[in-house]
């Protein structure tokens, strides 16, 4: 399949985005919002206008042939995804270009490349497809290494060999989401893992980053996904046994899913997949008491129906979202099911939402592809759209970033209001005006919801980054303090170390620098994510 | 609640175990089965019988009054559960007795007592309830340390907090199976995980070694009703946080989660509980052909349709447990809920099953306590009673144990014929005669089952140990060489390492060496229990 030609300024490949139309339209209603009528778009940047400094290393021959530091790729593989990321793609500013870029098709290239690395004291970046929204990616380390490689794993995109009989594939950890579905296609089988970034990003990065997919409830997190894995390590390779379960001291694949690249780099691993559903059952339920709404998706979240999905999304979610005017909850919910009908289910989960004073349309809900009409629907489209809107926002001088955490129930409802209140003071006392505060929950708990909040704010554009970091610094403390996780599926990157650090016990770090220091002795590996040396 | 009294030479409390007739009618059975008539029974030994070394230390003041050195306290806390365990009590054979054990109630003492053992040498043995069969309570490691602290905490038994809306607890590590589910009762609340040693564990003992419950699908370890832990190490408390759900780095639980006590001591843990279930359907299904059966148990295990149980017992092994007369494998299905009516669910199992080959009783199966009636309920009290068998046929001279383990679904019908083959042949080349090997799965997952494996040879008494060395030897050795775990939930302990250092990839070995050092510098913490320093 051919690669992707990804942008290095913002989301997706240069042959996406937002059409000229759907621009005018985002700024119009950005500046009715904001109350401002002098919207001065600022164009993306192109290769030209950078000037980057000369790379500081250059592989030996045997590497050559695998190896580019030409401007484009150094560009790409600069930044992830994130706001401020953006913020400097805007402004032209490049100033931490990786030196070079390798992308290997072997094993074996893994492992030279990690070797030429250690013998020129450079550090290492192992990058699915740079999606990160936490400064994962980005070699920001000062001049502690000679020099920078990210390894693109893109070319190890292969799905091995499938065990029809286990519903398992070996999987090489470079393919890109839609890439390893076309070929778990012919067997019928599918990871039905669909993170928003599934076009743009790797199998290895999902495990390094305990990424959240598809499923709402039960297989939330890439974690229990994972039957086993490899990993190639500065201090050689380690590979899990294949097991659907074991009790043999604490789990090694544990160690390895959620390591964001400071251990090894994930080469293979075996997944656990699924049939092709076949039965389907969705529907739309509108609440106007948004507490209500909350209890009901706890009642369905504990009753042991593990629906597919069950997005509460808020009002004013639903409505930036195209899906409502602003005066109704919107829960999505969806089972499906590759063996047997799921409308029992499906029943019982509307009784517990009409109990908790939740409509629906009865008739909709009974038809499969319920979710992809009516509100749900629209909500869905802009939900993948939504990604691209930054290309178009931040050249406007808005703020728009979204958090995302997790808290049990019992902390719930004060801990939305703390952290909205935070955030929406935050927004007034940097920009001097209101901003919008919204929450939707992408994954429940019997124990509790992963509540996702989104924000936008209307910046100066020659202060954005430091506007942004006020704001993003208040709405962390907030659910630090309040006892939420500083990511739920986003990773920590470096972005998060702040509050990370608050948030893991220390003994742990100390452990995990351990670890560390056994299988990266010299500390190459993706220096600054996680933990310091 | 009171402390049970534990025998120190077998299962459960002085109070409990086999009556004389229903030893001598299972003497009578393993007689006939073995073709022997002289079967002189050696009388299990009496603490006066045994001479201990003196104790080695004595404890500091301040701590006085939590320790003991009488020789009933060291002979119970000497051994586990297994069957060289009951072989050595059965000959008086007690050279390494703990020579101080200490009963801390709060942190602080368990603080204390890891200063004490630091200041002296000590190795200290984090000690549930001594169920262990794996000998992962033993003090068997020479004269590395100067004395051996058994830390038994079963003074800290205390529900100490519970959250009824997220459905969690905070919970004492030393609690035993039975005054948990008695403190979680008023609140209409249970953890629901039932080992076999149930009455005989604790919680902190069960996440220590990853224990196995009561759920044959889903929640089958009781990793995932783990919200956060408490971890006292030498190096300091490490707590997590209570989170539904994170993907912030590897996760800190899941470093103690299994972790055997070479860590620190679990004095606290946040639990996921469920509501006591309302609805209930259970069936039991007959199949002549065990191929036919296993792979219905495949197909459900893949349906999405999460039973509460879904033991598949062999024929041999449901005969022996007195439920059938060995012509039929036995399917023990059964669903729960404490929300909504399971029929649908059971009915679609149950057609799985017929499609198969299965044969049950329905009207039967729609009754909630069929798994208490017929031959699920034969199987279900022999369950209970089985690990008191052993008191007499240790004292028989037969050789009689269980191990247990998982494999994929695709290798699984190669890797039960050539475990049994190998467990069968070594009965047959140790002792001379045929022995009995049978099976049943314990936990299915969609990627593979967990089969367990109960043999039963004639010993000659005085080489009982050494000949069931060769047979644990062989079937250990076959079942990893054939892909398995050494261990699905009994732990790795002491028993288990030439398998599990076979079995884990080196690298993570390193790691956790590396951790260890960090958490518990001096080593002190259950020496030679899953790696070496």
């Amino acid at each position: 399949m051919a690669k992707p030609h990804f942008k290095f300024w913002g989301w997706g490949t240069v042959d996406e985005g937002l059409g000229e139309a759907e621009a005018r339209e985002l700024a119009k209603r950005n500046a009715a919002f904001f109350g401002v009528s002098d919207f001065a778009r600022t164009p993306p940047p192109r290769a030209e206008e950078i000037a980057l400094a000369a790379p500081r290393i250059k592989p030996p021959s045997r590497l050559a042939a695998i190896c580019s530091s030409t401007a484009e790729d150094r560009l790409i593989h600069t930044y992830g995804k994130s706001f401020p990321d953006s913020v400097h793609a805007f402004a032209r500013n490049f100033p931490n270009p990786p030196d070079v870029v390798a992308r290997p098709h072997t094993e074996e290239e893994v492992v030279a490349v990690l070797d030429w690395a250690d013998s020129v004291g450079a550090a290492v970046i192992p990058f699915g497809a740079g999606s990160s929204v936490v400064g994962g990616i980005e070699p920001r380390f000062g001049n502690k290494y000679g020099a920078t490689i990210t390894l693109n794993l893109q070319g190890m995109d292969r799905v091995l060999e499938v065990d029809a009989f286990s519903r398992t594939a070996r999987i090489q950890g470079g393919v890109l989401g839609p890439d390893l579905e076309r070929q778990l296609a012919p067997h019928g089988l599918t990871l039905r893992h669909f993170p928003q970034s599934f076009q743009f990003s790797t199998l290895g990065g999902w495990i390094a980053t305990r990424s959240g997919g598809h499923f709402a409830t039960l297989y939330t997190h890439i974690d229990d996904l994972v039957e086993s894995t490899r990993v190639v390590t500065p201090a050689g390779i380690a590979e899990s046994r294949r097991l659907p379960g074991s009790g043999a001291g604490p789990s090694p694949d544990r160690l390895f899913i959620g390591s964001e690249g400071i251990l090894g780099v994930i080469t293979e691993a075996w997944m656990r997949l699924q049939k092709r559903p076949t039965f389907r059952a969705s529907a739309s339920v509108h609440f106007t008491d948004y507490a209500k709404a909350v209890e009901a998706v706890r009642v369905i979240s504990q009753a042991g129906l593990y629906p597919a999905n069950c997005r509460l999304i808020d009002a004013e979610e639903a409505a930036d979202m195209g899906a409502g005017d602003g005066s109704k909850h919107l829960l999505v919910l969806a089972f499906e099911n590759a063996d047997h009908p799921v409308v029992t289910w499906m029943e019982r989960a509307l009784e517990i939402a009409a109990d908790h004073g939740g409509a629906f349309d009865k008739a909709a809900a009974e038809k499969a592809d319920a979710h992809r009409a009516g509100a749900s629907g629209a909500w869905r489209d802009a939900f993948i759209r939504a990604p691209y809107f930054r290309e178009v926002l931040t050249g406007l001088g808005v703020i728009s970033d979204t958090f995302e955490t997790a808290i049990t129930w019992d902390r719930f409802a004060a801990f939305h209001a703390g952290v909205k209140d935070a955030t929406h003071k935050a927004i007034k006392a940097v920009t001097g005006r209101p901003g919008r505060v919204t929450c939707r929950f992408t994954h429940v708990y019997p124990d509790g919801p992963a509540p996702y909040f989104s924000f936008r704010a209307l910046g100066r554009r020659e202060a954005m980054l430091e506007e942004w970091q006020a704001i993003k610094d208040a709405a962390s403390d907030a659910l630090i303090k309040m006892g939420g996780t500083i990511t739920h599926h986003h990773a920590v990157g470096r972005d998060h170390r702040p509050w990370y650090d608050q948030q893991r016990p220390e003994l742990f770090a100390g452990a995990l620098r351990a670890a560390k220091k056994k299988l990266d002795p010299k500390g190459l590996l993706n220096p600054g994510v996680l933990i310091d040396p």
